[in-house]
């Protein structure tokens, strides 16, 4: 049987990857984009069978670029899991801890590990467009003084080796992805589901007290909202589109009664994905 | 007597400028800085005496670094003002519309005018670091095939010449901006103010709910809120910050009553200002 292809932005271990092998282990191929647009493209003419997409993380907050595509492409999320963002020194073999000047990786890792930086000041920041991306590089250039950040499968896809482990500042770092599916249903393996979550989009009439009326539909049921996302709504200068993740599944009678009682109070309103809780 | 000095991100000519001018017109003195967090610092240091920042665009949406910052530094919000983004084409005096081939500006610009590079595909996009500052580098280089995009006030700063006006995709296009005070107060001129609105930070408790109670405070005593914002709790993994704006001023009894009732309710609650709604 052919191997179903998941996208995912970045490049060869990328934590999108990692992403990727937490919900499918080695059961899929994997396709790189360079753009998180690109992936979404990708998942609508059908070139990939589903795509793996960060959604947020619990330092840098919510990807907002990857909410407002949510909406744009046509899309369903199926799955969500997270990922621990370990952040690793990796080196072409033969380089030494001593001999590197230079490390490479993407601005937003660099700043995670400030305090590598700052017990190892003969070491100079250089920002890159990727984590993974910086160890090809420094690799492929067969670089004497220098080193990327990236997942530890990063040294092992590009041959490199661990110099340093875990030099990230904050161990409470994780990064929630989606597994997304457009035109066909490429579901994770089947598991026994405790709680299911719903995401949604809505934009409330520009009325005073409408965001809390909107949210009353949840708290009336008992239903537990556990994410509040809102992005500026296009050609209606302050007024808010609102994302929100709240617990529940969307087959469910008593969230088929909020879904409704939202849409009466809401000027638009889209589900998008019912998914088991993920770990 | 001496002019006070209002510190603002990015090279003269920037829309932050703008908005300094729109709320002091030119009483005032301005120091431009690289980074957020730069002009932050000037103003805890009081190397500054006021300092504007943007908050929002209408396209773009949040500026979440300085939601950040407003937490994390010991700032007054005291006025706020929306500026029109207008962006032109500038380039330095000889240089005709059919001489450019390249077009140097922020990459959330050149995002802006995507009609413009579509009509003129002879012409690159090339991301800069800022607007005004790609009108200052196309200028002081003397570049005979570029030009910058940026506030038509740059080209006044630095002798360019528009070449071509309001070629933004967008009219609906709007960046907010605050006016902080952190050592001393520096406000706008005194003028009739119709509403007043608050802006604060708070956490909930980790409860089913919690939000929904934290926004009934407002609800059931008609205060408006405008907006809402959530940022990731540092060292809570999944816990969240929620910035919030309604129509009231923080010295109104009832919203001293809202005020009390949240922080019965929150773990954690901060009120970022109180200011005049601006235009």
């Amino acid at each position: 049987m052919k191997k179903r292809r998941i996208g995912f932005q970045g490049d060869l271990g990328a934590f999108s990857q990692e992403a990727v092998r937490q919900i499918f282990a080695d059961t899929v191929d994997v396709a790189p984009f360079q753009r998180f647009e690109e992936v979404f493209q990708a998942l609508d003419k059908a070139a990939i069978d589903a795509a793996v997409l960060p959604i947020e993380n619990t330092l840098a907050g919510s990807v907002h670029e990857n909410y407002d595509h949510l909406l744009h492409f046509k899309v369903r999320i199926v799955a969500e899991t997270s990922v621990r963002i370990i952040h690793n020194l990796i080196a072409p073999q033969g380089v030494s801890f001593r001999q590197v000047k230079r490390v490479f990786s993407h601005p937003v890792a660099l700043n995670q590990c400030l305090s590598f930086f700052k017990t190892n000041p003969q070491v100079e920041k250089v920002p890159f467009y990727d984590t993974a991306g910086s160890v090809k590089m420094v690799i492929e250039e067969g670089l004497k003084d220098a080193a990327g950040i990236a997942a530890s499968v990063a040294a092992s896809i590009y041959g490199g080796k661990i110099l340093r482990r875990s030099i990230e500042d904050d161990r409470q770092n994780f990064t929630r992805f989606f597994l997304l599916n457009a035109k066909k249903p490429v579901l994770p393996p089947p598991r026994d589901v405790k709680v299911w979550k719903t995401s949604l989009v809505f934009t409330t009439r520009n009325t005073p007290g409408a965001l809390f009326r909107s949210l009353s539909v949840f708290a009336l049921r008992d239903l537990n909202i556990v994410k509040i996302e809102s992005r500026p709504l296009r050609g209606k200068p302050w007024e808010y589109l609102f994302y929100l993740d709240f617990e529940g599944r969307e087959q469910d009678p008593h969230v088929q009664k909020a879904l409704g009682h939202l849409a009466e109070l809401a000027d638009f309103i889209r589900v998008l994905g019912t998914y088991p809780r993920g770990h």
